[in-house]
């Protein structure tokens, strides 16, 4: 059993989910608990190259079935090495995108079947699921104003159209509405001193509830957050 | 349904499984039929990433699950870009390694559960298997010799030890076993011309049967033969 605790963090390009976890990881730090960071995919040396592959190939593009089991590939890589051992040493594990983005994306955006995607991120994760799943919702078409204002360059995934990116937010919608439990459902469109308070707020009791902050301390990490890789 | 021969070839380091791929398609495009030559892992640009990762990667290997999704991946790839399109043209199509190469080599030599692998073969084909499957036959040690000879360097899944290559070689054995009807077992040890005019002679009146040489020509190719990528 693992003595940790496994958050999530999901929603679509733009909606601010890496500021947040970076804001999350340092209140629960000062907090005093550990926190590892990673993201998906990506995560280890491995999963970091399978993000390049995914993300960055304009030719020879991967069709949405190769997709999914190169993103099912860097997910239980990054399960083995990164987040099992870190919920086993007692930290919270913030990740950035897990199994259900392939529920969104693959299934909501892309059209495979349910059960394929379902059986494939069991597979993949040995039925490792978050104890909590943040999703940072938001109309696609702002989420894209924002990052156009960032000047940041759009990934394959990214430059999708509008269309695909609403399909995304309503399987995201959907996985929220039946896990209630899970989901934390934010809207991100507010302020992102707001919105990392309101996360702050939703999420601190449960890891208090779970794990003793500051007395436990494992092992070495700068500042008490890791980042992987 | 397709038009064209699906033909696999499998066997353990050293076999000769690529010098007997291109004599058989060599004499089989003399016939007058159209040839198309690919690999696994690879035989497609996104493919031969993926192979890369696979066999050159020496930090954060990947563990055995990790190793069959992303070359899953790489195979659903090969079926849709490359096999299937050539099949629909009624090319034959040799392929050195295909599904059973998972089987000989992550249930076999990996050690993981038969079922979780034939299903995630059947998954990334989707279900489209070989017409016949070569099978080069031949003790581990003699393989390893013979790549030690020509002073190959070895990747990641070579320099496994022996019992692990004897290991994949009795699943080998096994699954032609069970599939008496699509494996052709030779004996790799023999002589490289021998063994060609063995392989061609058993594969070459299958291929008549199935389709009508030299009449058909589809599109352009190289001598008849078509390398992926």
């Amino acid at each position: 059993m693992s003595r940790g605790v496994f958050i999530s963090f999901e929603g679509g390009e733009g909606s601010g989910k890496s500021t947040q976890i970076l804001r999350l990881a340092e209140s629960l730090k000062s907090s005093g608990f550990q926190v590892v960071v990673c993201r998906e995919p990506g995560g280890t040396p491995l999963g970091e190259a399978v993000r390049d592959l995914l993300l960055k190939i304009r030719k020879d593009p991967p069709a949405a079935l190769t997709e999914l089991l190169l993103l099912e590939s860097s997910r239980s890589h990054l399960v083995q090495q990164v987040i099992l051992p870190a919920l086993k040493e007692g930290r919270i594990v913030l990740c950035d995108r897990y199994a259900d983005a392939s529920m969104a994306y693959q299934w909501g955006g892309r059209g495979l079947a349910s059960d394929l995607v379902r059986n494939l991120n069991k597979t993949a994760t040995g039925g490792l699921t978050p104890d909590r799943t943040v999703l940072l919702d938001m109309d696609p078409s702002e989420g894209r104003r924002r990052q156009g204002r960032a000047g940041m360059d759009t990934d394959r995934m990214e430059s999708e159209n509008l269309e695909f990116h609403s399909k995304v937010r309503c399987a995201y919608l959907s996985l929220a509405k039946e896990e209630p439990g899970r989901f934390i459902v934010v809207d991100a469109a507010q302020g992102i001193d707001q919105l990392a308070e309101e996360i702050l707020r939703q999420v601190q009791p449960y890891c208090l509830e779970r794990l003793t902050p500051s007395g436990k301390t494992f092992g070495k990490t700068e500042g008490g957050i890791h980042h992987a890789p």
